[in-house]
C-alpha cells in the first residue's frame, strides 16, 4: 500500500471543526480513497468583526497503482 | 506537589472539543486528581464519509504521596 | 504596512472556537485594526469536572504609524 | 532549476529502509526526475502481532519547464 | 474558499529573495490563483565556488471547485 | 474508543528495525490491544566498537474501559 | 534492555534544580531502576509574589521483564 | 539588566532584508534602545503578480526601569 | 478570563533561576495579575570569564477588563 | 567529565542502520573516547534509480583534558 | 562518502545573502571540500541605527579519509 | 566578524548552572574568544541515587581569521 499526502486549507465561519469538514469534503470530490486527514497551523482572519476561521489539512488517501504528479 | 502527566486519544464524531471531553472524562473514570490537559496533535480518520475527531491529550494530574508507575 | 503581533489566552467552558473569539474579542475593545490571528497551545482546566478550555492566540494588527510599545 | 516534493507514504513489514523504497519507487513509476527524498515521521500498525513499518518520505524532483499542479 | 499548498523549490544565484522569486513564477505559469507562499528551509550549494541559493517555498492558491490531486 | 500511548526504547544491536520490533513485543507481553507505534527519537550507545541502537517508541493501544494509570 | 519513561512534573520554591530532584526523588519511591531524565517544560507559577518552579521531566527506567502499564 | 521582546511583522516589496529594516525602523520610532532583532517566519503575498515579502520580527530592547506593558 | 503574554529576558550572574525572578519581579513593577511564566531560550553572555546568564521568560498575567497593546 | 559533539553524514546503498555504522566508524579512526550518537535527519540520493541513504549522526565523545576546536 | 558539518555565524551589513557568503568564503579558506551549506536561525544586531545580519550556517563537506576532530 | 559553535557537554553533581559553567570552562582553556553559550537539552544520569546533571551547551566564539576545522 502506497499513500499520498496533499495539503488543503479548509474554511468556516463556524469553527475549527467545520473548516476540517470543509477541506475533506471539497477534496473527496476529485480524490476518492481518503483515509485521514491531520490537522496543522489554525489561522483566524478578522473582516469587519467576523472570524473565518482556516484549517491547514494534510490529507492521505491511498495510491491503488501509480502516484500522478 | 507532584504532578504526572498520562497520553492519552479521545475521539468523537462531533469535534475536537469533544473528543478532549471524552478522553478527560473516560480518565477521570480511574484518576482522582486531574488538574489540567493539554491539546496534541489531531488526526481526523474518515471511514465511508464520516469523520472521526482523534485528539491527543496530555492529561495532567496530582500525585498524593508516591508515584505508582 | 507594519503589523504588531501580542499574545492573548482567550478562555471558555464552551469550547476552543469560542475561547479563541473570547481573546479576539477581548483585544478589539482597545485594538483598532486586528486583521489576522494564528492559533497556539491549547490547554484545558479541570475543575470539580467542569473543563475551562484555553487557546493561547497571536493576534496581528495594522499599526498606522508608529510603534507603541 | 526548479524542483517541487510530493509527500509519499511507504510501507512495507520488513523494515524503515524498504518503506522508503516503495515509497520511492512507487512514485518512480509517474514521476521522471526524483533526485532526492528526505524521511520524515516513521508509524508502525500492528495487525495481530505483525509489523507494518510505514514511512512518511517527502520525494524532490526536478520540474523540466512548468509545474502541472 | 478552499486553498491547496504545494512544496516547490525555487533557485538562484543571486540571493534567497530571487530563489523565492523563482519559484513562484514558475508555478505562476501553470496555477492560476496564487495568493501567498511561505518560506520553508534554505539550503544553498556550492559548486566550484559559486553559490546556488535553494529556496524551499510552501506556495497556497485557490481551488476554485474541485481539488485535481 | 479511547486509546492510550506509553513510551519505551527498545534496544537492538542488529538496527533501528528491530529496536522497534523489541518495544513492541516487550510491551505485548502486559498489554493487549497495541494498534500502532510511532518512532521518535534514536540514539545509539557505542560500547567498545559494539552499536546498541536505542529507538524511543510510543506505543498506542485501545482501552476497553477504564484508564489505569 | 527495554526502557520506560513516564512524564513527571517535580516542583519547589527554590529553583529548577530542586524541582527536578523533587520528581526523581518522588519517583523513585514506586520506581526501582531509575536511569536517566530529561528535562521539558519549565513553568513558574507566581503566587503572592513567590515563585514555584515547576520542571517537566521524563523519567527513564530499566524494565526487567515485562511491561505493566 | 532587563529586556522585552516585541513581536513585529515589516514588508517589502524589495526582499526580505528591507523588509526586516522596515520592522525594525518603524519600531525604533517609539522604542529607544533596540538591541537586536530575530527573524521568525517569512511569508509572501502574491498580488497580481507583484511579490510582498513579510518577515516576522523578533525586536529586542533594553527596559531601563520598570517595563510598561 | 483573558491573560496576555509579555516576553522579558532577565539577566543574573548568579543562574539561571535567578534570572527567571529577575525578569518576574522586574516585570511586577508595572504589571498586577501575574499568575505564570514560561522558560524559554537560556543564553550565557561570557565577558572576560565572568558569565551572565540570560533567561528568556514568556509572562502570562491576568487582564481585568480591556486589553491596552 | 566534559564530552563534545560532532556532526557527521554517513551514506550507504544497504540501508539507515549501515550509514550510521559508517558515520560512527570513520570519525573512530580519529576520535578515541566515542560514547554514543544520535541520528538526526536521513536523507535518500536517487541516482540512476540507486538509493544512497544519508544519516545524519551527532556523535558525542569524552574529552579527557581539553577541547581542541 | 563521509561528511561532516561545522556551524559557522557569518555576518555583514548589506544582508543575510551577504552574511551567508561570508561565512562559507571565511570557512573555504581551510576547508577544501565544501559541498552545501544551510542557513539556520538569522539574528539581527542594532548598533546606533546600523543593522549587522547574523546568519548561522551549516556547512557541509566531504571527508576524504579520516575525520579531524 | 564570523563566529563559530561547537557543541559541548558540561556535566555536574551539583545542578544545570554549573553544568553549563563547566562546559565553558573546559573550553575557554583551548578556545580563546569565546563571547556566549546557548543551552540545549538537559539530561539528568541518576547513579545510585546521586544526579548528575548534563548540560548541552553550544558554544560562540569569534574566529580571528580564518576557521579551523
Amino acid at each position: 500500500m502506497v499513500y499520498k499526502y496533499i495539503d488543503i486549507v479548509g474554511t468556516s465561519t463556524k469553527g475549527i471543526d467545520d473548516a476540517i469538514r470543509d477541506a475533506i469534503e471539497e477534496s473527496s470530490k476529485t480524490i476518492k480513497n481518503i483515509k485521514w486527514a491531520e490537522l496543522g497551523r489554525v489561522t483566524i482572519l478578522v473582516k469587519k468583526g467576523v472570524l473565518e476561521y482556516q484549517a491547514e489539512v494534510k490529507i492521505g488517501f491511498e495510491i491503488s497503482r501509480s502516484i500522478e504528479e
